[in-house]
């Protein structure tokens, strides 16, 4: 059965592509998706993307992934830094976990260099834009 | 076309009028909700009272204001001080935010004293009771 | 009436008895009902059992428990050490409190150990595996 | 005899509407005052407009304010965030207190997060510019 | 053999009941030891109660616990946030065991929300009253 | 020539007396000069009481004292907490210093711990009531 | 039954007049006791000089005073600045306690800056030389 | 018409030559000035040397100098490291402003360490006796 | 002319490949620069390894970078948290700079957490493994 | 008469020998005396080893100490990191002073780290296992 | 023999005068040694420039000074902030230090505010521009 | 083969024997070697003595000492408190390692109480003086 990453997006993603567009670029969600799955399909898997504003939302996603997925490619937005309950869902999921931010969010307020979800992830990337979901989908490729 | 001015409200705010009353008082958001009103058609202008209990409700109702809203007035209550998600979803909204408390929040537990909220609106008060929805309101009359 | 002892649980306990089994044993939250009511029964009283990933879930719970219940036992998992908005809503709560752990989290990381529930809890447990709800509920009896 | 309220106000503020007026508008105190007393007479009180550079003066003004004012409300500017003396002197008023900042404080920096001010006053309001006088005089009317 | 457990007390426990009933209540330590005997007699093990008011006398319990102890049940009192030394001996001791606080020490001064217990401690337990003493103990009886 | 004690008071302290006289008494500071000028008397020396709300107020009273006086006793209120230039002041005179507070003020807010005024003085006494001005008169006589 | 004040003092205090005269002074604790005793006789009451260098032995005295003495008077030396044993002794006691430290702390290192005792003490005095036990003596006959 | 520099010197200043002259040496404030004086004649500009104790007369300074001067040199003394309302006061200035201290402050007292002044000051020089004062106002020849 | 990206390393990285190989794996510099090349080759550019154990070394590096390079892509290694002086090289670069760590940093001490070279990078990636060398270099070829 | 060294030992070092031998080995603290009193006897002097559980126990030793050593090896335990007491003590001693443990306690748990009797020891040694002791004596022969 | 004064720069300061002339203008090290010769040539000594972009050459050079230097005038570039090495070195050398920075480090980055050099500096000045050199060899004049 | 044991020394240790004697004493490394040396040839293994002032001139000796030495002596000076890169390449270092330092750090300035070298010292001494050397050799060959 063909492999699959769950690409998960945390709160304001839905935005994407509609929202600072000379900081996220002008690509949306969906654009994303078509990017990583020409990417995922050259080696052999598939992807899901998933989005929800809700905290609650990407624990419930993570749960799915312990069935469903391979791996999981996450940018949690604003969680990230405030969402114990998702570094506790990733804990119960055992395939590997890349950590994405499409900014460089080292280079923004202090309260965004801390990470719950680097706890558990096991690769980290910021500041590659849109680009970055492509490129953790491929280095996904590797690992699965 | 009537501008329209969305108040909302955070967790346990639900309860306004029925728990408490010695500190906020018995008026409920919808005696509120008339009370701006009010004011509001006095400055030619509408509200919408909004309220949840869900970081991601608020955030969904931001990403509705982007659309729709003249000027925020945001009470979060407990999520002002924990919820990032909500700042980053006020920040994709262009028109003027005003954040809002009830009781004076900064006499109470330390953990109240610090607003995520803050960072991003153009004027914050607290401790007018349910009156500063009020003010709050007819100040916005001058800014849209 | 049989008064009710509301037991509500917080993110990722829905996986109880499925994951990390070493750690949190092999009963589900349906055994830990069943242990639960069979405590409460030899007390006259009953119990409800109630999980939620969302924050605003646990919320909705407790203001729930306003109305129909006589004592809240909580395993708020992650949300214990990130939620005043749950905080606020035990506030509004005059029954009494039990806050639960079924691992002793004052071992593991330090963001662990900041609790806002111990705020308003009138009693703590931690490290009682399983066996720490029907305890609660055991004290729950000399309480209500 | 008709009830007066003091409105204080702290160093710098001299030079109001004659400095920085993309911040702080072109109103001068005395405008502020004129616009001030216009409400106030509205509700029936009246108010009297003080300023001082000095830390001592802000307390000589309140200890005046324990005998003939009925309600206080405080711009200390600077002092807001280093006076204990100003903070003692109002532990001896004991009618309504208002802080009030002109422009939105927390979005400044850091060491005006805190203010000494705040742990006595009933309300505090920030970034509401000079009509923040107005709407805190209002507010007073229904206090005193 | 019959297993023991040793239930130990720390500094001004030796007042208990002669003090502040309203938070203590109105058992002294004779009385407790009398419940948790009952409590152990029905799981087939015994308890033995001790108190010292002295750190040192603490490390000394629990070297005697090294030998003849089953598991222990701790109340450390004011030592419970100062002694690395009580700590250090429990490290020494192979049993289970149960740190117990008679309030809910977590919602008074923040010195107490430390403690080096806790480290150690299988399970820790506050906010029960004298009450707590017996639920130990019942738990003991489930890991001896 | 006798030789004269300066006994000098910060901001606030003109108002003993007259406010809170649960927690300041009855005295004003006229009745604590007469006090301890009958304490003076017996030892040989005499007192002058000062007062002011000014911070720069006392710096001149100390460069005064520099000419004048053989020590000072300095209740500096609130400017104990906040004052770097009365420190620098102290330090160019050469008697002893005994700083004085009415009130326990280590039981107070924590941001009155801190004593700039500590890091000069010889003695420092808090707590006393008014009878600590009597006492460190007294103590004055057996260091000048 | 004449009254009688505790004058109890901490680790290395059986030194005194024996080490570092040039800072504690030649007196020995005897000689205090002899001083402190015509102190209170003149105020018709009596003095007990204790000293231990055991935090337990500060305790005790403690729970003794509870029974037999009118008033604590507490150098706990060393212990001042880590026993929260011997603060919650002194919870236990009803009657005026005055926290004394012969040398002026608060100029030495920082850690000393900290005091338990001052949590509950009604009076602090620190910098009078071993002269400071006459003057509490003598204000503690204001209290008893 | 010839340019003038403000010279402003705070609290405790008016001291200098006559305390400690082994660190601050036996010029006074007319000597410095009279050796300013010097050095902007050869610039072909004027200077004028003022000395306060108090916070309210260094803004009361420096708001005249918005008027008169056409940059300030400024000795705070301790209102360096205290004084916010002389920083907003600075803000109001549009010309150089040059920190001056006369001692190396970096090593003395780590409260000596943070200046408000600073935050604003184009350049600032500390450690170089009262010959700074001449090299600030040589080098304020090459600013205005 | 061909584009030359730098791929500059830190401290120990010479021992790539030859130390922990669980944790970093069995590729040396040299086999990374062989990656590098294929993957540059591909995109029309090229790129140039260099190692230095000494702080001033990569600096040195940079400066060249100044002169010769489009882009860099830095494993500072230990000096990522502790030398400014990188940094301030770095703030001399024009082009674009990618922060790159072999293992997932954030997992590892706390020390380890903070980033000098982060405040300047455009994009940061730890935890790929050799692998991150790669796409780092495939990412710089959509920036140059 | 020979000189001797009082090898001082803290809480649970009674147990040397008996717990964890894999970190402190299975020599007893009687093993460890004979090794050092063969060190000493080379030297010319002779040692005294002690030990107690009680914090007060080793102000006790080092109080004999001031009448009868010529130097002091301490190795306090958990004492060293929470005991002013000791410190204190050890301050009226006047003889070299050798602090040690046997364990590399920089390694262990960060409240570990910091040492009340580094302040005083003229020497520190960790992690040389039970030969410290000797090496330790062998020193103190340099010394005394 | 002529005296010499040895003018150290650290990292980066090779690209005086080409790199950011907006914040550092346009004169190299070679432009300012001329200017500061040119000074010392007036005042009868000479000076040596130096750079190094390696701490370890910092160190070196003030070595070599302790042999052949009047004085020291460091820029000791982003070394100020991170080198205990340099500060160590400067510990050895025995004649007057000033450290010096072009732009006004207090305005910048947080940990650009504290300096390891300024703990054995006679003087500091930062924000003079390159002119700073010459002003602080004209000083220096005045101390050799 | 003889087994050598490195000797490695930091930044301004170089200067030993040559600097502040009263501190260092006269001995310098030459002299350190030979005695090193004569202790060595006692155990039947070689010393090799070194130094350098560069941080990475440490990690170049750690290095070499992977394939040449049995054991390091390590006197990282300054770097001690500094550098993440020799804790790094100590690391990859698989003998015993013993840190050590001439004089007591402990007692020094605060920010010499780190150490990143005990992060992986076996053993660490400080305050012996150059004494400290001939002990750590000795103890050496116990562990090679």
């Amino acid at each position: 059965m063909t492999k699959t990453i769950y690409i998960m997006n945390g709160p304001n993603l839905n935005l994407l592509g509609k929202r600072q567009p000379d900081i996220y670029g002008h690509d949306t969600l969906d654009d994303v998706e078509r990017m990583c799955a020409d990417v995922a399909k050259t080696g052999g898997f598939a992807v899901k993307m998933m989005q929800s504003n809700y905290e609650g939302g990407l624990v419930d996603f993570i749960h799915e992934a312990r069935e469903h997925a391979a791996g999981i490619i996450l940018n949690a937005g604003a969680y990230t830094h405030t969402s114990v309950a998702v570094l506790d869902a990733l804990n119960t999921f055992e395939g590997p976990v890349i950590e994405l931010h499409i900014s460089q969010v080292h280079k923004r307020e202090s309260f965004r260099h801390h990470s719950y979800i680097s706890m558990r992830a096991d690769a980290v990337m910021a500041g590659f834009g849109v680009n970055g979901y492509a490129l953790a989908t491929q280095h996904m490729g590797t690992l699965i």
